[in-house]
C-alpha cells in the first residue's frame, strides 16, 4: 500500500504535553479523535498520565474519587503476590488471571489544534475530564462525529464495574452536554455514522464477551443517538491473517461514492495492531461490500514499533479531502502521527464479496 | 421468611413435557416467564432438550442452522483433551478455560396454561423457537412484561458470538413481532418495568464483563423499548453474604405502594442461588430504598436442592394479588414451582437505606 507518512511525524509526543496533575508524568498522547471546527483540525488526544514513583518496588495506581473530583493514589507493592505487574499498562489480580484490577495511568481528553493539519498547538487544560463513577479509572480512545452543527464525542469509560462507552456533545468545543453511557460494559471502539441512513442512526461497536466469542465488530441502530438497539454481529476476525486475534472499529466512517469506508484495527495473536478497511453499503451499513486482504497501514516506522506498547497503529479519525484520506493515528500507545493514502489505493486493495 | 409453597410442587417437571425434537429428551422445563392473558396464567417455560446419546463416550451438542431452521448435532468425544466436560450444562475449551464452546442442550420457549395458577396444561409445540443466528445455541430464561395491550417477551439469545437479549412481542400469544437484540453480549437477566416512569421506560440488566467487575445489576432507559441507553450500575454483590458471587434481576418488577418491588437472584461462591428483594423508588427506579438482608426464598425443598444443577431457585415472574405475591420459579435448572409470600413479610425483612 502506498502510504505517505508526514515528515513531521510523530506529530505529537508525550514530551509535548505538560502534565495536568502535580507529581505525574505524561506517558501517552495518542489515539486521538479528529474534528474539523471552523478552519481548525482538532485532535482530541487521549492523554495518559502516570504518578511518578520514587520507589521502584512501589507501583502507584491513580483512581478518581468521583465525590471530590480528585485523583487519589493507590500504592501497590511489586512483591505483593496477589498482583501481576507484567503488563506495564495494568495491574492484574492473580486470583482471577484476567482483565485488570488497576490501571497504572489515568487518561483524559485534551485538545490539540492546527490550521495546516500537521503542526498542532496543545491546550493547557483537559477538554473532557473523568467525572462520573463509571469513569474512575479514566476515559480513553475518543472518537468524534459531527452531525449537523453538533460534535458528538464518545470514549471508553473505565471503572471498577467494567469498560463502557460514554458520550458528550458540543457545538463549540468549550461547553459540553453529557449523554451518559450509550453502550454498557464491556464495550469499546464505538463509531457513530455522521448521518441518518434510511431514517436511523447507526453505530459500530465492539463488545468483549466472557461467555464465548472474540472481540469483534457489531452494528446497532438508534433514533436519538443516546439509546441503541437491534444489535447485530457485523464482522469477525480472520484466522491466520493480520486480524486474527481481535478487531474493532477505528476511524469514524467516511462517506465515499463507493460506500461507507471504515478504517478498522485488527491485531494478531502477538498483539500487533494494524489498520484495515471495510466498505459498507451506503443504504444499509450492515451489508459488507468489500474488506482489506492486507493491512492498509501497519507498524513500520520507529515511532510505530517502539513505545509504551509497541507495534501499534490505531486510528480514531480520518478526513477525506477529494481523493485523499488524511489519517490520524496513535502510535505504540504513545504518540500521534498522520499519513495520507489515496482512496483509489485503498479501493484497489479491497477484496470484494 | 414465611413462604407457602404449593402442595402441587413441582408444578411442571421435564417428564410432563413431550420432546419437540426426535431423538431428544427434555431435561428441563424451568425459569419460566409469567403472563396473565384473559383468565389464564401462562408460564413461558424454558424447555431444554438434549440429544440422546447411546455411546457414553460421545457428547452430542445441538446447534441450530439458521439457514435451514434445523437443529444439527455436533458429536464430541469425551476423551478429546481439547474439551472439558465437567459441567453437565456446557462443553468448555480447555485452551481458553472460561465460558463455553458448546451447550449440551438447546432451549426454546413453550407455553403452559392454567386457570387456577397451579394446574397447568402444556402446549404441544414451541411458542418461540430459535431462528436468528444470534440464537443458534438456543433461547433461555424468558421474562414477559405487559405494557398496554402488548406482551413483551425477551430472553437470553445464545450463540457463537456471545449471550445477548432478544425481544419479541404479541397481543395474543399466537403471532409475534420480532424486535431484534435489545442488549448486546454479554448480557442477560433483563426485566422491563411495566409502565413509563417520568416519561421513560426502564429496564434492569446484567452485563457480564471480562475486563473487571462482577455480574451485577444495572439500569437503563428507553423511549421505545427497542433501544436502550443511559446505562448505570445499580447494585452490587455483597461479600460474605448469600449474594456474594453474582446477582441479576429475577421477576419482572411489581408496583407496590412502597415502591417497585424487584425479586432478584443472588448466588454465593458455591453457586447456590437464592432469591432476595430490592425496593426501588416509584418515581426514580435508579434509587434503592431497601434491600433484603436474608433471602426471601432459598433452596430448601428436595425439588429445589436436587436436579440438573442443584440448589437453585430462580424466578422470572411473580403476580401480586392484594397483599400476596404469587411467585413462580425455576428449581435446580429442572422444574417449575410456585409459592406465595405476603408482601408485608417481604417488607418487614428489608433493610432500609
Amino acid at each position: 500500500m502506498n502510504v505517505y507518512r508526514y515528515e513531521q511525524n510523530p506529530l505529537i509526543t508525550p514530551e509535548d504535553v505538560k502534565p495536568y496533575h502535580d507529581g505525574f508524568r505524561v506517558i501517552g498522547a495518542f489515539n486521538a479523535g479528529v474534528a474539523r471546527c471552523g478552519d481548525e483540525t482538532i485532535l482530541l488526544l487521549r492523554v495518559a498520565e502516570q504518578p511518578i514513583s520514587s520507589d521502584p518496588d512501589v507501583v502507584r495506581a491513580p483512581v478518581l474519587n468521583p465525590s471530590s473530583g480528585q485523583v487519589e493514589i493507590r500504592e501497590l507493592n511489586r512483591n505483593d503476590e496477589r498482583y501481576d505487574f507484567s503488563d506495564p499498562r495494568v495491574v492484574r489480580d492473580v486470583a482471577t488471571n484476567e482483565g485488570f484490577a488497576f490501571l497504572t495511568s489515568i487518561s483524559y481528553i485534551r485538545a490539540a489544534r492546527s490550521k495546516d493539519g500537521r503542526r498542532f498547538t496543545i491546550d493547557d487544560a483537559p477538554l473532557v475530564y473523568p467525572s462520573d463513577p463509571s469513569e474512575c479509572f479514566g476515559i480513553e480512545d475518543p472518537r468524534c462525529t459531527r452531525i449537523g452543527d453538533r460534535h458528538y464525542l464518545y470514549y471508553s469509560a473505565v471503572s471498577t464495574v467494567g469498560i463502557g462507552v460514554n458520550m458528550v456533545s458540543t457545538e463549540d468545543f468549550a461547553s459540553f452536554e453529557r449523554h451518559g453511557m450509550i453502550f454498557c460494559p464491556d464495550n469499546k471502539d464505538v463509531v457513530l455514522f455522521p448521518e441518518k441512513i434510511g431514517g436511523k442512526y447507526y453505530a459500530l461497536h465492539r463488545p468483549t464477551t466472557r461467555s464465548i466469542g472474540k472481540p469483534e465488530i457489531w452494528i446497532a441502530e438508534s433514533d436519538n443517538l443516546n439509546q441503541w438497539g437491534r444489535h447485530r454481529h457485523l464482522m469477525g476476525s480472520r484466522p491466520g491473517m493480520w486480524d486474527s486475534g481481535r478487531i474493532g472499529a477505528g476511524a469514524v466512517p467516511v462517506k465515499t461514492e463507493y460506500g461507507w469506508l471504515e478504517l478498522y484495527h485488527g491485531a494478531d495473536d502477538r498483539h500487533r495492531y494494524c489498520m484495515g478497511a471495510v466498505l459498507l453499503d451506503l443504504e444499509d451499513p450492515s451489508k459488507i461490500l468489500a474488506r482489506s486482504g492486507r493491512p492498509v497501514l501497519e507498524p513500520e516506522a520507529d515511532y510505530e514499533k517502539q513505545g509504551f506498547f509497541g507495534d501499534v497503529v490505531f486510528s480514531c479519525g480520518a478526513i477525506l479531502v477529494d481523493d485523499v484520506l488524511k489519517v490520524y493515528y496513535g502510535c505504540a500507545d504513545t504518540s500521534m502521527a498522520g499519513a495520507e493514502i489515496r482512496l483509489r489505493d485503498i479501493m484497489d486493495n479491497l477484496i470484494w464479496k
